[in-house]
């Protein structure tokens, strides 16, 4: 995702998308008192599972919040393992302090219900200019939030774990002083460095 | 809507709103042969109805074209009062000379599924930066499409057309000579004058 | 001024600025009727002298007009030289067709209230990047609007007069099949065929 | 105000705002020593009453700094409450140090004389997209600023502080478990215990 | 390229790219009089082949013109196939009526030197966000400019030309009602009538 | 450089640039597996010197990294003075927290390969909006990027040094309530104070 960073350096996030799809407000829809049965970010607040990450479609449109941290108390409360949004939340602060993990591309005081109305939740949306489907694996960590299709999401993990390994491997060889040639990437002979220094790892 | 224009001067249309909703492209679902019983704009463009506006939400996203010239072609064949999009055509000057009125936010002449993906008809959409509801009527012309929701829509015409008699009486006496001081707004004695020349002018 | 074209390729102003500050609307100001002896749009429509021009500073904001058709037909019979704004007019066709030369920003069917409110009238503004102060010359063409601080206006004036007379006098060179070296900038030789050319020429 | 944030979190400001406007600069106004009776910014530093704060329309151009850690200084000497702009700080770290809230869009190190042109003190401005008048209240927290129009101020004051202490009781209650249902907004069962709690609070 | 059109409609042009690069100017660099010997951009307008296309890498900055009349008829009575820059023009509309095919991102009458600096020629560069290496082959009509890499010239040129002669086709039939149900993508018997229309065409 | 900050508050780095330039990517041409013996962008890591900043044209475009920390370790081994790109970094946490001085636009983990190309080295480039010649000085502190013409390094910093002197003065004497009227800019008499200042500081 572009432009989607965490409220506080070092929130991490790890779990299947739950999506709200935000349009633009229009006045005789978007004014009066919200029902919590009919308006679909509520309804969407009370549905999402443990463990699930709320995310959030505001068409990269920061001019309001998308949340505040009153709903964001709740799904924290109902075990969501975090939320994101392409657009800002109002009670920034106040969300970063509660301890989930929430990003955003930015924060903004103002109520969502003068620039964003609720349209679906658990559609396809956009957010941060990438593809999220329900159930597609959000990873967020200090550096932005990263989509794993949900098919892809097994395969992609373990290739991550192992790519991981690989690369605190090549920078203690590069730490020790060596060049890229022939380490970055890697040439037979640091291939079979690499196995040795995996067996003696574990 | 923000930032949508004709692609020939003197366009105009007007029409209930049948609607397409794209998200950003994911290299696993859009590349190999279009589908056209699967493909959601495909689809799309086979159900529209003769009259209804061709409306795509495009995130307003100009880095490739949202549909070109032979599906345009189409919809001009079933009917179609014009088509809008937030994003841009493939083929421009060809479906500008076709006749159809076809209003965008740019030309450009990448094909659509490298930055966009079909995601839904018939949903309520995002448009040039305001809501578009399926069935709500667009009229557009050469300063570009206004979105009336459908339930103000025989409302707004009416007021739309005494608004308009009213500015031309009032282009008239500005034209004469007046000032706007009592003309615009009207007071009492140009009210009056108004009305009689109503009168005079049926 | 950066971003600011005619509304009709082919329409010229030249006069001193009559300014015009919008700063952003607040519902609290900006709903109820107009009164043209307060508001400060419909004060200066007044206020303007035949051959002036009147320039609008929108903040770039293109979001809603910043005028329409009926102000800009009593701005032409006052005789106004022309209007320039770097937002966008409502009725821009009709202001286009009326003959007025008429530069801005963008085209907006939205009445300006919802984003603009007239602060000012008369002090120096900003418009499409650059200072105008009242007074100042302003000279429009195809190619958008040039800002004369009015104390240089006649030096200036003098130089673009002298400056094309020698264009034409190298594009003649130029055309005829001459390279740029010791044409432009002209050496000596090139100096004297011009001196030569302009005794013919008059 | 859309995009301003504060040079350090947890800086806070209130208080009424006294305001300069930046126009662009032009090179033949704005170089030469700078004379502190005359430069319209140096006037109003020298002006602003202790619990002011002095806010700034850059234009949301932050190419260069509108003021720098000197200047800064001597508004905090005044008494000063804080400092705005929707532009940019030059010697941002040296501010952020100093102490008095300061709240901009960006940091840049350039002067401002190449990019601003003090035009007014004052004046109403536009600041990060909204309207500032001189006496409107400035609210500033980690969130950002908030204007309040200087009429509404105490109405809005006294809001704030009893929808703050409401905000504070629903947080109570759903980090104790309960749903938004009933609750967020509050039935007449919830507002009940929410007036009992206000009682047993004080 | 991103956001090139050109300054005519009707506008086309073919040929292998030369190309020239700007980067940022420099006040000490970028004043006193051009020696059409050293600058850069005044070696590459007389370096340039008939037949080619002098293509300008402006960064997308569209804050100056990247090049003016007078040297834009030189290119043209080198044999130059026309010229494309992702900034701006200065005369703009003087180039557009001279004939040449010129695409631009934007007409600013400001001379290039207070905005760029011409740095190289025939590099590989950065135009409209795509990359242009000296010799690709650029192709321009009224919906833009298209980069073919030059090793890849021969075989897309082919295959447009077969992609166009299959869309006559096709636009044919669905103007003449088909679905795009088998007709686009073509099935089997689409194609053999393709084929029939082939051989009757020639 | 505009919109460049350091990765972390604090960070410092002083030395010549040795320059990277980057075009965007082009499918044929950024596939397979990097050779570092031809890869320009390794090609420079493995030329950089001891106390050089290795600085990267990215065109603003901050939709995928520049760098990932293993190349950044590989350059701190080298001992580069710090890196600076006008797009990303990958692994932007890594690169923080391992210390050499790092100044970015945004931090983005996707691999730069799907959207820079790396062109050449030791090549004029354009970061942040302003010219960097191979070899100019680079200074960078937590308000940002500063770049010095080589030619003029030493004037600049003896002029700094003597300016920040002076402005310790300044701001001592602002800080200790004088008025800036006499004081900044200095008059005679403030100056007089300035000069015994200096004597007494030594």
């Amino acid at each position: 995702m572009h432009g989607v960073t965490p409220l506080k350096p070092g929130m991490k996030l790890a779990g299947p998308a739950f999506t709200l799809r935000y349009i633009p407000a229009r006045e005789d829809l978007d004014s009066g008192e919200v029902d919590n049965l009919k308006d679909v970010q509520r309804v969407g607040i009370e549905q999402v599972q443990a463990g699930e990450v709320f995310v959030i479609d505001a068409r990269q449109d920061t001019r309001a919040g998308t949340m505040g941290n009153i709903l964001a108390k709740r799904l924290q409360m109902r075990g969501c393992a975090g939320i994101v949004t392409d657009g800002a939340y109002r009670d920034s602060p106040a969300i970063a302090a509660a301890g989930m993990a929430a990003f955003a591309a930015a924060m903004n005081a103002h109520t969502n219900k003068t620039i964003h109305h609720p349209s679906e939740i658990q559609v396809p949306i956009a957010c941060g200019g990438v593809a999220v489907f329900p159930g597609d694996i959000l990873v967020g960590d200090s550096e932005g939030v990263v989509v794993i299709p949900s098919h892809l999401a097994v395969a992609v993990a373990a290739d991550a774990m192992a790519q991981e390994e690989k690369e605190d491997f090549l920078l203690e060889k590069i730490g020790a002083g060596a060049s890229i040639v022939g380490t970055y990437p890697a040439d037979e002979q640091t291939l079979a460095e690499y196995e040795e220094w995996r067996k003696n790892r574990k």
